[in-house]
């Protein structure tokens, strides 16, 4: 009847409806089109080729973002192109390196040795049936005069477990509270899990022995709405209907990956007495369908960010009718629950010496440990690292360059899988910087030397072209430009002038930092050795620097399994001064400072 | 395309499914057909006319429960009526006397002058906004770091609030736990609601003035599943979908009547803070979700019966997100949490000498308190008194005959509001049989007087005619048979009978009884020397038996507006004896004694 938008290669079909963007179709219709900015029109990231039917004409936003071999006109910019009133159907091709892929996760990080004491206590208990000379309740014949607390729905499990089980079953307690009636001898089970803005990893735990039963990786399906923080936000503010979207496609894969994990464990999803997700702030509102507006905006505050226990069932998490979904503090609005569920597991509150701490991302929480002391900050790194504004920037997928070396005069690169290249990823980048820098292709303000052979000019615009187009998925060339450059200048500029400024909070010097520890997936990848000579990290011995992985879902890991360590967040918590850099008035200069390619120990 | 069932007066339509009764599928449609029996072809209430359309012939149980006038065929009992395969449409009209009208109802009842000491405190905060120099979130600077509990749905609300009032709120707490956020100076509201079998009686009250602010009485929407407690615990156990039905349609008449009555009251149902319900044990049951498998069957014992507090949201009643709705404990599976409310509101638990306490229904529940102590029973009194397995019982609604007297040699019916009679309701036969027995038409046995010209008789039937075809509204005579008056024998047999071996249990005779206290709507309506004469209550003096209207939502107003009350049930319900009257050696005998239609004091 009407018009149809046919997304290949998949073949999926929404209605196009005119005067909206291929963006927005494909969001609606729940097809994965990376869009870093969120639709802004400023990453790029969401090139398509329309193959037929009427769309708008290119604007200047899609030529300023287009290269001179896209600029033929099949090549578009989704968000700026939008269905015109038409008859035809509208086939659009969505090239590899824009589908929105899962991304190479990591659920391992350093395994747990915290003693079992979790919030839950296990009775096992059991009753006469009743009788013309015993007619109490179930409940009353089974637990007596106890002043138990519970809900209805809890309630409503035990009769026919009780029948079902020779008058035997066990019961889940946090307190007392009621949480879950179990047949007799099942373990209770505990789903940790990081949230992160990119991935998902999941930990399903059995809250009886310790151990853990499974673990998974998955892609955070918001990813589809928007590929950063901000973006999501701003779509969560734009449109209430959105935001519920936004918390619903988490839940609903949470709840996948719980059925998955139990599956494969041969266990049963009632038998998930708690939930403990942990993730930076905004993730951690929308899976709770806490309001956002206030944190999308200045001085972005949390709505809340103390610890809290909620009903996973109100959420619309699986589990036992009862399960409780516990989430430590956040520390600012920016500053999460994953950093501190990160430090609780890199055991920040008894580490000696002087310790920074980063989480590398779109934020950049960083946090510092000396004297029993701990400041932290989170540095507005942008998403560079994570490929936005970045010609060919990629997530680290299949197909990312993700290592560059120099060998035999001229840039080798390698990529995820050692498929042919599709893009870049932020380890590539940061690797690439460093060997022009030290073939001093680059000069240390990130400007190409003047006729070196490896640099290409048109006009304003200069690159190094790091594949040939005969080496690439697309055909096309991929390339490193004088932009490109400028993007993770500021992006570490940021980083490090935000562990510059907690180090003289601390009122030491960068010298005085005994270890660096990276967390996080993008943290564990990237080679320190060129972190350092790009200036990314202080100078510090290579030994000193620990890339300690998915620590968020091991800290989750800790605070499922042993309740003092929720007593621990509360403390480091309290503990901490959080340092808001954009308001701190030396951020601007230590940050133009920072904007140099150099190893340079930052001392005075 | 397929044949359809349309009902008349309404005009609703419903597809014809062959195989099915006329009484499942208007059940299906939401179309109110009285069916007290459930549909178990035992009470003849859903008598119908099919106007046009192909059903199965009239049955053995239709000729067995038809008067000789009905007998031509177009009257039919609509669960035993079947549609047969066909392409006609089946035209089906619901007399008056058939369709489930509003009863009528009563929310009046002794006023409660109980002090004002809810489960609730309310807190008026505020906070100042943020800023660069103070980014904590919006809870942390309302309340600092105090260590109260609340759930994600609560905490959402907040920021919104904040920002639209100022940065002022009123907090609702019930101990630790955050109920709500409301708008400055908004008073939090409570709804404590009487869940009879057939009404529901809703109180809207204001938690900080302990102003009622609106009350408003309504059918009991489960009664188009069956009209009594058996019939729908059997329907819910028969099919699990039914069971949630009968759940939901409750719900949503409970959420119908609190947004009435604060539209009424010009407050929002987002202010109400807690909902005390009050029910016999199975409407408690299936308002809350619980089994009932376990309280249809002997020995009849609950899932539980202790007190409780449960998430209003959970079970999908509106209030603010954090609303609790608390139940009062149940005695037994047939002595509910309105029994006990019924007994807070008479103040059992202080009352001097020795009161009898009964709330006549399908299951009269019944008290006896003396010398502080506690009997309870549960007289199975069936249905006669609602009009069921009576030739033309009704319930107490419009046209009903309600009062029965003799003047100028013939019986007088006075009806509900004056209106064409359409049957008789329990008064009424309480009041035609003691007439009877006055005038000798009765002998106690409940026997017709041989010869008496009142007295028709064909074949084995024998009645009484207490309106002519020319006065009723359908134009048929309404009789009472000798039947009927079996039927009547029974159930206050029954009731006297759980009387006397409380009396019994507590080494008293009926003579000792100094207070007989009439709960419920039917035992306000009744004439008590009506009572007395046909033995249904003991021969007290009349000033000495009190009929104090719908004392169960005086107790769940109580309830909710002194938390005192809660523990006052507590302690009664612990020391309350339940003596089990099916199981009690003596009951066969006591209840045969009871048969006769006699005013006797029995005492031995």
């Amino acid at each position: 009847m009407s018009s149809q938008v046919i997304f290949q290669p998949s073949g999926k079909r929404a209605a196009a409806i005119p005067g909206e963007s291929i963006l927005d179709i494909a969001q609606g219709a729940g097809v994965g089109i990376s869009a870093i900015c969120g639709g802004a029109g400023t990453c790029g990231n969401c090139r398509i080729r329309v193959l037929s039917g009427s769309v708008t004409p290119l604007n200047d936003i899609e030529i300023g973002l287009l290269y001179p071999w896209e600029a033929d006109g099949s090549v578009r910019i989704a968000c700026q192109t939008q269905v015109v009133d038409t008859d035809d159907d509208i086939v659009v091709d969505i090239p590899r390196e824009t589908q929105t892929v899962a991304q190479r996760s990591q659920v391992e990080g350093g395994d747990t040795d915290v003693a079992l004491e979790p919030s839950i206590q296990v009775y096992d208990l059991s009753c006469t049936a009743p009788s013309v000379t015993d007619v109490r309740g179930d409940w009353e014949r089974l637990a007596g005069d106890e002043g138990w607390l519970f809900d209805a729905p809890v309630m409503a499990t035990l009769s026919p477990l009780l029948r079902a089980h020779n008058w035997r079953t066990r019961m889940v307690a946090q307190g007392e509270r009621v949480v879950a009636f179990l047949p007799p001898g099942t373990a209770p089970l505990g789903f940790a899990v990081d949230v992160g803005t990119t991935g998902l990893a999941g930990y399903l735990v059995n809250l009886e022995t310790g151990e853990t039963l499974s673990t998974v990786g998955a892609t955070n399906p918001q990813i589809a709405f928007g590929e950063d923080v901000m973006s999501r936000l701003a779509l969560a503010n734009r449109d209430p209907a959105r935001a519920r979207s936004l918390q619903s496609v988490l839940i609903d894969e949470l709840n996948r990956l719980m059925t998955l994990m139990c599956e494969q464990a041969g266990v049963s999803t009632d038998a998930i007495v708690e939930i403990v997700p942990v993730g930076n702030t905004a993730m951690h509102h929308l899976l709770f369908g806490l309001p956002v507006s206030q944190l999308g905006l200045a001085p972005y505050v949390p709505a809340v960010s103390s610890e809290f226990s909620t009903s996973a069932r109100a959420l619309g998490l699986l589990g036992a009718a009862g399960a409780q979904v516990y989430t430590p503090p956040c520390v600012a609005g920016f500053v999460g629950a994953d950093h501190v569920a990160m430090l609780l597991a890199s055991e920040a509150g008894s580490r000696a010496g002087v310790t920074l701490y980063l989480d590398i991302g779109t934020n950049t929480e960083i946090s510092l440990t000396a004297r029993g002391q701990h400041w932290a900050c989170s540095a507005p790194s942008g998403p560079a690292f994570e490929g936005a504004k970045i010609s060919h920037g990629m997530r680290a997928a299949d197909g990312a360059i993700e290592r560059v070396v120099w060998l035999d005069g001229r840039l080798r690169c390698r990529t995820i899988h050692d498929s042919p290249a599709v893009g870049i990823c932020g380890s590539g980048v940061i690797d690439c910087i460093a060997v022009l820098r030290e073939q001093d292709v680059l000069n240390p303000v990130g400007g190409f030397r003047r006729g070196h052979p490896l640099v290409m000019r048109e006009g304003e615009r200069q690159w190094v072209v790091l594949a040939e187009a005969e080496a690439t998925h697309s055909g096309r060339p991929i390339v490193l430009s004088r932009h490109d450059i400028g993007q993770i200048q500021m992006a570490k500029a940021a980083i490090r002038a935000g562990s510059k400024l907690l180090v003289e909070m601390a009122e030491l010097h960068e010298s005085d930092i005994d270890t660096i520890v990276l967390a996080g997936a993008f943290g564990s990848y990237i080679d320190p050795a060129s972190a350092v000579a790009i200036g990314l990290l202080p100078p510090l011995p290579l030994e000193q620097i620990h890339q300690i992985g998915n620590a968020a879902g091991t800290g989750a890991k800790r605070l499922l399994l042993n309740e003092g360590e929720r007593a621990a967040a509360r403390r480091m918590v309290r503990r901490i001064q959080v340092v808001e850099l954009p308001a701190h008035a030396d951020f601007k200069d230590r940050f133009s400072q920072a904007l140099r390619l150099l190893p340079t120990p930052w001392d005075e």
